[in-house]
């Protein structure tokens, strides 16, 4: 196979990206400094040798704990528990939260034979027993699988006297009731706010 | 900068890759084996060093010629014009051409800088009076400066007594040949007029 046919290729496997995006990726590397397409070699190189869960909370990080459990400015006494990493950049972004996390690496998902017992939420309940922790907040996503992971959360914590709630679901943000499809009008409607 | 920004803000350097997408694939790498990001690095560094321009046609490969000049059965009599050496992969998609390609380097642009000085426009000259050619085929893309470049090219070979003839307009006015489905492209190959 040639290098062109080789990197498109490799391209392909990544998510949304399908053979013809694959391939104009290619010739565009091919057309910018050789330094740049190193670059993005080597930064894809130590990629997996350097970054591996966090010890405490399942970030993803290069040290031993990640940039936030060894932050002294967050709240030890909140924990808001994700299904990925990914999701804590996100949260982060919106800039409102000074708790820690716990990335439990998936969801419930029997059909994709993902189990509680891949998850880490013994890890999670170890850390609530630790003491110190007065609300566990499950950020997982608002899906079927998402909901059963909370449920199944929130009954391994029971035992430990720890408030654990459930992020609000609703309308987003700049959202249009006219194009919102009817569970998330109905959830809206039922976790309804008094004004005052 | 972590080794998830690193690789984020390479990522983000491509086309039609935003920061968010590159965060989404970096995240996507680190849950595959390791062996697959070790592959699209390698895939990457080996690009650049192996593939160069052809020799006869600047069709991009890793030999001296490139695999359609190596090609016996290909049509001698025939050279096809594109701007682009990602064009003649969309060409050959579309399996109607059994020609030669001669690679421009782009099209004249005086906006961008580029005149008919950067293309290759001159080694076509050479190859057309070297003789055995009777026809080529200006499939530059349908743009203004697609149309310009393909009126420098006629002229540039009217002393040389070859047939020049230009893919018809069955490829939408603004579109991109690299982009372009295989029947259309076939379209506009077999409708090609000649240009007086």
């Amino acid at each position: 196979m040639s290098a062109i046919d080789t990197l498109a290729t490799e391209l392909a496997r990544l998510p949304g990206i399908g053979r013809k995006t694959a391939l104009r990726l290619t010739y565009h590397l091919l057309k910018q400094p050789a330094e740049q397409v190193q670059r993005l070699a080597s930064a894809l190189s130590v990629l997996r040798e350097r970054v591996h869960p966090c010890q405490v909370c399942f970030n993803l990080t290069e040290e031993a704990e990640c940039a936030i459990c060894r932050d002294p400015r967050r709240d030890l006494t909140l924990i808001c528990a994700v299904e990925e990493a990914a999701d804590i950049s996100a949260i982060e972004r919106a800039g409102e939260y000074r708790g820690r996390y716990h990335v439990l690496g998936g969801r419930i998902s029997p059909l994709d034979g993902v189990g509680p017992g891949q998850l880490t939420v013994r890890e999670l309940e170890r850390r609530v027993a630790a003491g110190g922790v007065t609300e566990v907040i499950v950020a997982t996503n608002p899906s079927v699988e998402g909901e059963a992971t909370a449920l199944y959360i929130q009954q391994s914590l029971a035992p430990h006297h720890v408030r654990v709630s459930r992020i609000a679901r609703g309308l987003p943000l700049g959202g249009d009731l006219e194009f919102a499809d009817g569970g998330t009008i109905a959830q809206a409607l039922f976790a309804r706010r008094e004004m005052t």
